[in-house]
């Protein structure tokens, strides 16, 4: 086998060192989770203006009430009651394609964007190019929250007062125009567009974003567990499921006889 | 079906409310994780102490390296790369009895005895009775970190700075003296040990110390799988197992020929 | 290392060997999938009659309609749908405790009670300790199926009719006698205590069981991302929780601002 | 919300049943579990040769040894030993993109070319698409079995003595000689392309192929964990990446400090 090395964490009887710092001397009270989440991630501590930012793109995603997240969540727990790693990790299997895979769609297409010259020639392109496709454009659109999803507005704000809006998140905001104009209505930016922006503006690349909403989201599933502990709302959901999706025979059983 | 309500969180086109505040306005930007996390869980905001607490017991969690976590996570991803929830769920499941179970066993010793008048006698019975049952005592011994794990006593002093080292910890360090005593040789208290008791001086309980754990984890898989991303240890792990765990015919083989 | 061998598969360029059989030769199509699953967990091919009784258990745990399982992996695949794995997998998580793990519990019962020998008494003595300890006889009680599980009686009959009706089968009847005696009222023997006593007829352990349900049930979510795939009943599933379970403000909300 | 119905199971207190059949008296001890598993994927009971047909697919996957998924199985099982269902649920999160994925792939490219009339055209489009593109052709290539994959001539062989070996068999043959023609070098056919072409024989549709991969693994880590019980290997998979992937500092860490 070739040599191989990892750079995350070693230890000895004594220490614990993480990315070459000592976990107990110098970052165990001196950083914050979201800090080390940045450090982990990026190799290097973010600067106070990087964490505001990171930290208010993981308070926008970690709760939005019953998504398949937390109703997967709270059934696993139900069934498996002393093992809450698990209600947690099958809640976060479903931050998937559907929900999330949009964040790094958003991402890649501001990467590609930002490095092209002629910015107004890439927006015509991109959005020509999934108008042909019929694919909905990545980082658009909320089926909920119309006409606009209220948080991004909040979250460009966070990274102006920052001095973190830079090119993504403006190409986002003309992408958003020259989609409004080829469609002749208007389509939100959602908050998952404006958070592959946001991630890109302090060094985050679109193939871990992903990563960034999975934490994000078990801590909202931990607050989900704890409420699901005391109501047991899995055993209403499965009944309602019941009343409400009956079994019949199939259709094609009456043939087979 | 009885009535039920949930208390976490709602929307409507215009606004997403958490617990009550409004996402947008009142969170978002004027929050940490962190002390979402701690709000989410115990449905009030931590004062600025007891997120330093609670943050240096997520920094302490986040990352040890090689574990069957990040093992696990790694192989994952390496199957299924462009799914990274995968990976972290996958992780997240053996974040289980083993080697977590033993936060909540000893927050609940801990807040057993710290109910008890008389906490002398309460350490004697419990060391005692594990003693007798040959039952590890949760929350002491480190198969690595000996004779004592370096995470500990900073975790006391950081809970001591923000003014938080109460009971439980005391508590903790009783035991510790007469599991000594007893066992005329020394045990180090463990991160989890520290852990269980740090959380029960901020308010969160056993029941669900293990979530923050997982969310703590979550962040340090998302820190391996952006390593794996660019290195593939997946593949050499599993290379390493075909070489040094061979196959052989099982020795009932020939029997049954 | 200590040197460590596996006895389960190897292979070579040309061929596959499973347990010292070859795969292509010995294995493909010359035995079903359920005799191969015998023979992966007792290192030795099923008679027919073993392979009936098997079948026969894999064949009841399958499908049971709407249960946390197939709700949890209708959710998942709705989120991740190119990923089948993931949805049966999600579901998996949940053959737990509560609704498989007293298939183990019983089977333990058993396999003590076998082995003593007076069997009247041990009946008596289990009956009694459950009793005292107000916990519910693992393999015994139905929510749903009263007076009557129906699936034992055949499960029975299907043993008998094998010649795999033994002193496992006819303790856990007399340990039933012995429970209705007690609690001066019929309670059913239930499907997963009856498919204990038939697993341990043909020599698998409690400690491997719930493998056996796992991979049945494994079969049975198919079935239901097929039907998923068309229905999309996870989007009501969904949409019944955010109807019947509202969010509303807790009640601790006032006092905070 | 519309009205909406699931034709896969119900119950009532006296009888379950599935698809239409009574449980108790129309499926316990008269079908196999294969016959079940294709049932509830096919709404009809399958012929003796599709069940054999079946079978054969089943058996062909359970078992390869070290793979992803049975390190990873071992591994959560280590971590949570009582919980079964969640090693072999982990394990089964690797049945992905990478190496199942290409079963639905070469499916896909099978049931379009036998629509086709010109099946000759199709596979010199279809190989020179993949060739322009430099994309693997699902189905083909294996990184051990060479030449051969000694298991897809035995699955063809299982096929045509059950009469079932039909258009998608001829034609996945006629794109390997094309394949072979135009890179001017042999490439086996793999076992999960053998396989799509079986399954498509018997009218298991791409779209749900993969969860037949998925059913026959979940009963290869079931005899995997039977062996972790005895031997541990997870500890010494976790011991050789300790050794073989040591820790180093980053080398970005000189620099920031």
């Amino acid at each position: 086998m070739a040599e191989m090395k990892t750079h995350i964490a070693g230890w000895d009887p004594q220490s614990i060192t993480i990315r070459g710092r000592d976990l107990v001397n110098e970052l165990m009270g001196k950083h914050s989770f979201t800090e080390m989440l940045y450090f982990l991630i990026c190799d290097r501590m973010p600067t106070a203006e990087q964490t505001r930012v990171l930290d208010a793109c993981l308070v926008t995603l970690m709760e939005h009430g019953w998504t398949p997240t937390s109703l997967i969540a709270r059934l696993a727990l139900d069934s498996v009651p002393n093992q809450i790693q698990v209600g947690i990790a099958a809640g976060l299997l479903a931050v998937g394609d559907v929900f999330v895979g949009t964040m790094e769609g958003c991402g890649r297409l501001l990467l590609d964007g930002v490095a092209r010259s002629d910015r107004e020639t890439y927006c015509r392109e991109v959005v020509q190019a999934h108008r042909v496709a019929r694919k909905p454009m990545p980082g658009f659109g909320h089926p909920f929250h119309k006409p606009d999803d209220p948080r991004p507005p909040r979250l460009f704000t966070i990274a102006e007062e920052n001095g973190l809006s830079g090119d993504y998140i403006a190409l986002l905001k003309q992408i958003g125009t020259e989609l409004d104009r080829a469609a002749g209505k208007h389509l939100t930016i959602n908050a998952t567009g404006a958070i592959a922006a946001l991630l890109l503006e302090i060094g985050i690349p679109p193939d871990i974003m992903r990563g960034i909403a999975v934490v994000s989201r078990a801590g909202g599933l931990t607050g989900h567990l704890v409420e699901e502990q005391r109501t047991h709302a899995a055993r209403a959901i499965w009944q309602l499921t019941e009343e409400h999706i009956p079994y019949e025979d199939p259709p094609t059983h009456q043939k087979k006889k």
